[in-house]
């Protein structure tokens, strides 16, 4: 909050840009009620300057303000974490002397963790939970924040022989400690939260799973309950429509059942194998992208998929990030690590050779498969694995070169989700003042994020900028990806790096013939093909656009003697380049029409006496049915049409 | 040796069919000598039936009879062998007290690993050693072959204080054992030698290399002295022509400087990184095969690199291998080990869902990069590595199916190496009668080995059959290829393999409703993406065909005013799938040209005023010069014609 009004009155700027100007003290629902009654009945939060606020409290400076309601994402995580708190009310009515963890909002929803001691607490107990929940709803009950010094909470804590509570105190820094209260229940927390729990109209415990205390697979397992909440019962009814669409969309069922993936104990948990048909799937993908990153001037590499720790040592990733990666291997006295990583083999082979100005940017890319640990209970078909191959790359340019850079960036993300379908939001992750930090100089971060958000707003996308959330490395460009039932996934990203050419002492040789750093630009649009594999069978619910299907079309004799006949449209067909076979079971025609519509092919090519005579096909597109009957070369010229432009399935 | 003859007369039966019969204890080379003095005066060794023995030995058997000259194999070798000891000879000679190990023949020579003790021997100390050896044979010391209890000859070797050779004489069966003497020179020895030294009319010793004993890191280090020699001075001479010409090939030299591969120690020794170019390279070789195996019903996997240990449990690689595998790697109390083969993991593919006989040959392929341990001193360029891509794919058929599926494998395997015109002999390496050493079923051997044989006669293949070197597993055929300087390298293998089918249960449903066990082929034409393209650098001597060459075409505008009209070349070349660029630096055209033609690009096109005016280019082809103008469409059917023929270079 800026401080630039010391004296009574306060000036807060809206998002249009208009002022308004109030007595210090004023809170936000007071401003919401000046500009509408229904505005006021609606917000959720206020956001002055970055910081989001509870509505009740009494604002001690001006600046830019939001009020947050249910359409803005601050407004939805004050929701949710209030939800999480009456959650927990209700838990601690219905089980006396559970021990709670943490509670906070996620993308969707939010959970908390709790102790049961030694009750079991499956998804039957849940429904008794929401309607507690539900009843402590109706009641209205206002979250009120207060602030006691922290000897004070800890001698609570202790009181209440609390271990959790007790060691999330200590992580906080000495001084008063905020605590917020609705109802019978009182909890640790830095908020902000809804004005009461009125707001909550509609509650859905959706699960339980076991969560480790801080992640720590030798602290305690909690039982997490997850849970979600809306303002409006209809809003919970289209959520469990979009679940249920959801589930039977679930990557994990669809892929193994058309043949995309498998995943095998014996080879190990979270190392998915690509089946043949996944494997074309995949395959098609990398082409797609290698031939516009040709187009934009990568250069694609190979590299290994261990190195040896040296290297490693050098990036810093090892021992830092040590317990997300596999035990190194010994090897005559040197130690090796599975490839956590393509980066350093990048910059590696970039400082093979010298470089002159006039050489960069040089754009290294690579499907580069990489290997991470994972806790077992974490892995998660597709989407959550130890083994996954990133389509990454490393741009080494110049400071001046960096801004159009992440514009190519951008750009070619955008490119390739709009080829699907796929929205895109960009969240910008920017340094704050803490130069301890972040590496690198201050005035490349300054420029960097000026031309980063120069690049967004030359672009029209919608970001959000979240200060101080920056890496280590340089700012960063998030991309969130919205999929056909809504959900918005988080996937590619676009890191400036300032830090590892100075580790890896990379040079080029700039016009005034002196070695300069060049910067690095990480990213990758798919981030992971496992991870945006998953998402694409549950975005197209497996029925791919035909230039991704593994098999585009089948050809279905109606009986035996046009077997020899239909081989002549297979091979043109494969000529020109289509993935089609003939369906020579001695079955009826019904089964085998439904057989392929089970396995998704686009189309259904069906050949009997007619079709020879006249050289046609009867076509049948999968999903729309009968579509009539076409010249064959009419139809090869459609299908190569669909192929060559990416045509997106029609929706039903 | 056959025993049909028990009386005083043997009958021998000559390559050509012809058959002679002699006394009981007549000598190969008195046999040589009946048909002619040149044959016994260049005779080396007789084989008779399997067994190549000297020359003065008397016959106990009659058989069928090669009488081996220098153009036999198994007359080189003996020659070679023969050469080891000479050098021995000299080597004792030299430094008295020298302890040697063992001293083969080898593909190209012979080489003796020898124990110096205190003193160091290089490559200066070669000369004196060849002049010495020179003397030896033209002494014509014959060698002479005795046999002696083996008690007596550990006992020789005990008071000599030899402990190489009573290591080996440990792991010889009792009973007599065979020496070789020649000179004031003996050695324990198999044989077979020659007659005498003075056949030997040409030596090089090559080169010094460290040898651990047994190839046992823990033992000491030996030397190791490689050498060649030839029993006609010409031949010497046209072999250190070769050896210049394969050092100016060196693919440790061109591949690096043409931009294929680099390896680096931080990345980790045997690790070459596929630089852009060289990655290029690698995608065109795999693309070319990918699609010859799609054609021939082949479906393309990828697995991880990683496995749980118990996958090689099951496959019995694992504790079996250890040595050359990379230590396993602790997960969650499971071990994982680097993938050394992709094998288990396909067959977990395969069982991954039933079959029927129907479904048959399953035919699944897989650029699979594996994980070897090889000691640091036998780590080589691209050809010896620590982490290769085997073109690798897995045959599952019945046994109905294995000799199509064997013609199959040996046609892809000869279409692929026609194509880059390097002829193909192969190997069968079939069983003994030791059932002990082989796994599978008897019968299925013998069929499999008939049926291998006559695959190979109907395609009218040079093949050798190695009885008794068959793996575990089952028949093998390996593939020798011949590059453009006549040298031989195995690359693929097509090995049937009867015991994975058990081990993992691998079955099928047969047309009797009853599960059956499937037969396994493991094939990989190249063997291995890194080594066959070191075999191809040096095949080509980095002038790659057009098809292949990373950079396929660079246009050179006479002056920077022809760059934007040399895009309009660049633009059409490039929609037309060539790899080309625009040398638009500000140098001499000299200069340009000679740069282009340093990397090896295929075809120069230059642009000047009057290829700008008449839409023409003018053509430099590399290593031939001025091709000409051509009418710029002119060119560029020429050149993708080139491309889709692979059309090979023409040879200066």
């Amino acid at each position: 909050m800026s401080d630039q009004n010391n004296d009574q009155k306060l000036t807060f700027t809206f998002p249009d840009g208009s002022r308004k100007t109030f007595d210090r003290g004023v809170t936000g629902h007071e401003i919401a009620k000046s500009i509408s009654g229904r505005l006021a009945r609606e917000a959720l939060s206020i956001t002055v300057d970055n910081t989001v606020l509870d509505l009740h409290r009494p604002l001690t400076s001006g600046g830019n303000i939001t009020i947050n309601t249910w359409d803005d994402e601050d407004g939805r995580l004050a929701f949710w974490h209030s939800s999480a708190h009456v959650m927990a009310e209700a838990v601690e009515a219905l089980y006396p002397g559970v021990k709670l963890g943490i509670g906070p909002p996620i993308e969707q929803g939010f959970y908390y963790d709790i102790d049961f001691g030694d009750r079991t607490i499956s998804s039957e107990d849940l429904p008794a939970i929401e309607e507690k929940m539900q009843e402590l709803a109706r009641q209205k009950n206002r979250f009120d924040r207060f602030e006691i010094p922290k000897e004070e909470a800890v001698a609570h804590y202790r009181e209440k022989n609390d271990p959790y509570k007790l060691d999330l105190l200590e992580g906080l820094e000495d001084g008063t400690i905020s605590f917020y209260k609705q109802g019978n229940f009182t909890d640790l927390c830095r908020g902000p939260h809804i004005p009461d729990t009125g707001a909550i109209k509609a509650v859905k415990l959706t699960n339980t799973a076991g969560a480790y205390w801080r992640g720590d697979v030798k602290s305690k397992q909690l039982t997490r309950i997850y849970g979600i909440s809306f303002p409006k019962k209809n809003m919970l009814d289209a959520f469990l429509h979009q679940m249920e669409e959801a589930k039977k969309r679930d990557h994990k069922k669809l892929g193994p059942q058309l043949g995309i993936y498998m995943i095998d104990r014996m080879v190990g948990s979270g190392l998915p194998m690509w089946l043949p048909k996944g494997t074309i799937l995949r395959r098609t993908l990398e082409a797609f992208l290698r031939e516009e990153q040709l187009r934009r001037g990568y250069q694609e590499v190979i590299t290994p998929h261990i190195g040896n720790l040296e290297l490693y040592r050098t990036s810093g990733h090892y021992p830092y990030y040590k317990d997300s990666q596999f035990a190194p291997m010994q090897v005559d006295d040197e130690g090796y690590l599975l490839k956590p990583m393509n980066c350093p083999h990048h910059h590696r082979i970039y400082d093979n050779e010298m470089h002159s100005y006039r050489d960069l940017p040089v754009r290294l890319a690579e499907f580069g498969t990489v290997y991470r640990y994972e806790q077992s209970g974490e892995l998660n078909g597709l989407s959550r694995v130890r083994g996954f191959t990133q389509d990454d790359a490393h741009i080494y340019c110049t400071n001046d070169q960096l801004k159009d850079e992440i514009i190519n960036c951008i750009d070619l993300t955008q490119f390739v989700f709009s080829t699907f379908d796929m929205p895109i939001d960009i969240r910008l992750s920017f340094r704050d003042d803490d130069d301890q930090k972040f590496g690198g100089e201050r005035a490349l971060w300054d420029r960097a994020q000026k031309e980063i958000k120069e690049a967004a707003d030359e672009m029209g996308l919608k970001y959000r900028i979240d200060e101080g959330e920056a890496s280590f490395y340089g700012p960063k460009i998030d991309f969130i990806i919205q999929d056909a039932l809504g959900r918005k996934w988080q996937l590619g990203t676009v890191q400036v790096d300032y830090v590892m050419p100075e580790r890896f002492d990379l040079t080029y040789v700039g016009s005034d013939n002196q070695k300069h750093r060049p910067v690095i630009i990480h990213r990758a649009p798919f981030g992971s093909m496992e991870r945006f594999t998953s998402i694409l069978i549950e975005h197209f619910a497996g029925n791919f656009p035909v230039w991704l299907s593994p098999q585009q079309a089948i050809i279905i004799p109606v009986s035996d003697q046009f077997n020899d006949f239909s081989e002549t449209y297979r091979k043109q067909l494969a000529d020109a380049g289509i993935r089609v076979s003939i369906d020579k079971r001695g079955e009826q025609i019904g089964a085998k029409i439904r057989n392929a519509e089970t396995s998704k092919i686009p189309y259904m090519l069906i050949v009997s006496e007619k079709e020879m005579r006249s050289g046609t096909v009867s076509v049948r597109k999968h999903k729309k049915g009968d579509l009539g009957s076409f010249n064959f070369s009419e139809f090869l010229s459609i299908i190569k049409r669909e192929v060559n432009e990416k045509a997106l399935p029609e929706t039903e």
